[in-house]
């Protein structure tokens, strides 16, 4: 059946979007593990409320191969500790999977890490892209003062596996406050490297 | 093998973007043949020198199922009699696969047309998205004064079918100027309808 072309208005400054599908958010409760500092994480979730801490409307033709997935994602500034907020993180269940990301407003960053533990950090803000290639585990993480809003666009099925990061004790480094506006990297002590076994099961390519 | 990340940032002002693996440029004399004036296309090419009419700029990570090809787009402003600069138009050699546009400057519209000759149009500006369904023939029209600019995605192993607007003298309607500053549909009197088997043969679902 064809289906009719669709229009959609974002709005950079909410992180909204008209024509979308759908809308999903994630409070600051559903980061708890996420955190070196658990006990921060906790008290400030009770004394914020549980705020919501980034929003997602996205529009999803369905979940058939060769289609497109595309929406746009608002994560709020703030830190637990010496770290920002963030997303989980995943890879594509399909992991061959690229993604695209392109920044609206605010300060953010990409945090990729392989199969085998290579971080790679890409700054993104208004103007800038993202190309998350296939097999890349990928999170983004607002550095700044204001709202990350960010359009994304991925393959339809593509699917996401969040397991993945907890099966390692999160991601191989953290990014923390340089104590100077800035951000640094820190090795994740709790990190457990994925098999060669694992990784090769990941670097599958599919149809 | 494992690919790394790419950043590409927009220039929306000009229509570029770092990161491209390529580039390519359209002149008006590859406009040939899509206007009902063709003396006035004739005409205008020579007085202007062939200049370009527009330019794309884009990242191909390959051809292979499942990744994402993306780029920008401008788009000069101009007319040939009363109808506008505007691309040739394609539909996907692999009909199923979806384009999404994101308007970043000027004033266009994305038509479209259905294989069975439904026309919709999409007004495409600043902060407009427009999804282009599977199985839609599509062209992009710059109907403002200044230069129409346009981030894109779509599927890597999509391919661009050219041949089948020439094969149907054309699309079923033309966009010709209003005479007062808009647009209005007007029936493309050499279009030829397709037959329900060409029709059928477009409407495949591929892997």
């Amino acid at each position: 059946m064809l289906r009719e072309p669709v229009t959609s208005i974002v709005d950079a400054n909410s992180g909204g979007m008209s024509g979308n599908t759908g809308r999903y958010e994630k409070r600051l409760s559903d980061l708890s593990g996420l955190y070196e500092n658990a006990a921060a994480h906790a008290q400030l979730t009770q004394k914020l409320g549980d705020p919501v801490v980034y929003a997602v409307e996205d529009f999803r033709p369905g979940d058939h191969a060769g289609d497109l997935i595309y929406g746009i994602t608002r994560m709020s500034p703030g830190r637990i500790g010496d770290e920002f907020f963030l997303t989980r993180g995943h890879i594509h269940a399909k992991a061959d999977r690229p993604e695209i990301y392109y920044g609206q407003k605010g300060k953010g960053l990409m945090q990729l890490e392989s199969p085998e533990g290579e971080t790679r950090i890409v700054e993104i803000g208004p103007q800038s892209i993202c190309y998350v290639p296939p097999y890349w585990i990928h999170r983004s993480i607002n550095v700044g003062d204001e709202d990350l809003v960010m359009l994304f666009a991925y393959p339809s099925d593509s699917g996401q596996d969040y397991g993945i990061i907890e099966a390692s004790n999160g991601m191989r480094h953290r990014v923390k406050t340089d104590g100077n506006g800035g951000w640094i990297l820190v090795e994740n002590r709790d990190y457990r490297p994925r098999s060669s076994d694992t990784v090769a099961a990941l670097m599958k390519r599919y149809a």
